[in-house]
């Protein structure tokens, strides 16, 4: 089998086919006015079935522009990211713009090799979620001069561009929500601390306990590591330590699904035996024959506002600036949904340690025969 | 705020500063081995932190490549096309390929406009997930002779390449678990008839059926419009003609679902009242407190094998394609994932259609209550 070579039309053949000059078929197909419709037409129907293809990469060399933009993301598997991708996607397309997707698997490493990647391919500009370990992806963004937008997590120290949801208003509406239904020993299951979001909505969670008056007890503050059995090693640890809790606040709806696969695998039921919030609302895209109760994090206002700074940042535009206050620096209020996970705790509950042991041996007991 | 400017780093920039030849960088940089390891280091060292960027637009036009591939999916916010995406996109960027993921949210004009943007971008080549209404956008690709691999579904009377999972034998395993497990009466909700992944499951719920030596029925195979409320539709509409069924056998498992979200709210339990089988095995990829029991489709396997033979046709490599017979088409067999949502029948078991009336009226009732 041959080579495959792509068959070059170029404006001549259009002008040779249509009976019109090169001159009309240029203006035509570059969209100019003073054209009439139905030549126009006729001359981007021949072009397409012709398969003429413009050639974007000299105009790109002219203009110094390729109206593509680089959306650098964790893992484009997880709900949460493709979720977001679909509205970048689609906003951007809105404005002309492509997407490359790179996927950092939350690895620094992979991170910086897509940061060369997308400046290699002269995109316009970068969204990226960074993965967080260190400054220095970002800080070596910041001296490209590259423009470039933060989603979902930020330095705060860095002179940086973000859209990120109020995480810190999140993780006050989760916990205050428990703390509201009568649970007092809330275990926070929460993401990496080098991520902005697992603080701060780890912040929110302190802020709801510090309102109620009541002490943030540290063993029920937990870091899942993001391996596949993360939360799992968590509940062993918990159990074998004897924990007492009655309700879950996890960092995301993905790890409150863990976290409920892992309590079922003991015996335990939600919300009999656990109350369980997320965060997220990924449910809010395909329906789930169960409703996590959830906040809300409006990704798909975070995506699109992302890349209307982005766009702004990359035509030099003012407006958005004096908005952001010089730079694109924006958060976006959080709303509680309300599901299935939680319920009320009688009122003057009382669950003993000691029950609560027990409960946990007979359950491991269970298991064992 | 002034128009951003990005900084251009030249090679004489990184010759005069690590005070090598402008050759030894351009030769360091590009990875040629006749340069001493430790000179290599230090000069992508300096790069990096010059923010040093190669001009591979200048580069594409010399080589006529731009290493780049179009991703055409249906819609990345569902799990089914996201596992692909990241699939793709980490086998593309193995070979040096970056991938623009364009969606076409299942329409026909907006695929065409995705190509057209693809071609635009001078893409090496394109993976297409094809909407089906018609065959025009694949011709039409055919025509522009850019390489190109459909992915996941196919046009059977097109000369052009694929990659899919074996749907009708997917589609028979499903029906024949549902069979073994004593069902007769297995309702299957199927996709569009113009996408070839329903039409070959549907036929492999034929042969299931034809090999148990049974007549399917028509009334219980139904087309679920993809709609959001489309799932309830169909459902409502089963409901008032008292139609009997024990089992449902869904086009994916994201219909499946969107079906168990549906017989839930009208009181239903699965698989207590109603056994379930969906297709894809998304809950491979995370954590859901449900096993459902599905249908491997092996997303990676598909996904990497489509990069490959769209590698090999950019290339004109024979290899593969004697191996396909010049043309790249394989088939994926599927395999059966048994999850907890499928029971066994007891043995003689009848369940009559006034019984399956008297029981969808009671719910209904209550629901009105």
């Amino acid at each position: 089998m041959k080579k495959p070579v792509r068959r070059t039309v170029t404006l001549k053949d259009l002008s040779r086919i249509t009976h019109y000059s090169i001159n009309t078929v240029s203006r035509a197909l570059r969209g100019k006015d003073d054209i009439a419709p139905e030549t126009v037409e006729k001359i981007r129907q021949t072009a397409r079935e012709m398969g003429y293809i413009n050639n974007a990469l000299a105009s790109s060399l002219r203009s110094g522009r390729t109206n593509s933009i680089a959306v650098i993301l964790g893992d484009i598997s997880n709900p949460h990211f493709a979720i977001m991708m679909k509205e970048i996607e689609s906003r951007a397309r809105q404005d002309g713009y492509s997407s490359f997707l790179l996927n950092t698997n939350e690895n620094g490493e992979q991170e910086r090799q897509a940061i060369e990647i997308a400046l290699n391919k002269n995109v316009d500009g970068i969204i990226i979620c960074p993965s967080q370990q260190d400054e220095s992806n970002i800080r070596y963004l910041m001296q490209t001069n590259i423009p470039f937008v933060q989603i979902g997590r930020r330095f705060e120290k860095l002179d940086a561009g973000f859209v990120i949801c109020n995480d810190e208003l999140g993780g006050y509406q989760a916990t205050r929500y428990l703390l509201d239904k009568g649970h007092r020993d809330i275990l926070m299951l929460s993401g990496p601390s080098y991520v902005s979001s697992a603080r701060e909505r780890q912040a929110g969670y302190r802020r709801a306990f510090k309102e109620y008056g009541l002490r943030v007890q540290k063993k029920l503050i937990r870091e899942v590591p993001v391996t596949s059995e993360g939360c799992a090693e968590v509940f062993e640890g918990i159990l074998k330590e004897g924990i007492h809790f009655t309700a879950i606040f996890a960092f995301s709806d993905m790890l409150a699904w863990d976290a409920w696969t892992c309590l079922q695998r003991q015996g335990f039921k939600i919300p009999e035996d656990y109350s369980l919030i997320g965060f997220d609302n990924i449910q809010s895209r395909f329906a789930i024959p169960f409703q996590l109760s959830t906040i809300s994090s409006y990704k798909a206002k975070m995506s699109t506002t992302a890349v209307a700074c982005l766009l702004c940042i990359i035509r030099g535009e003012q407006h958005s600036h004096e908005e952001c206050g010089g730079l694109c620096r924006h958060v976006i209020d959080t709303e509680l949904v309300e599901g299935e996970t939680v319920r009320a705790l009688p009122m003057n509950f009382t669950f003993t340690e000691e029950i609560c042991h027990e409960r946990h041996e007979q359950t491991r007991t269970d298991r064992e025969i």
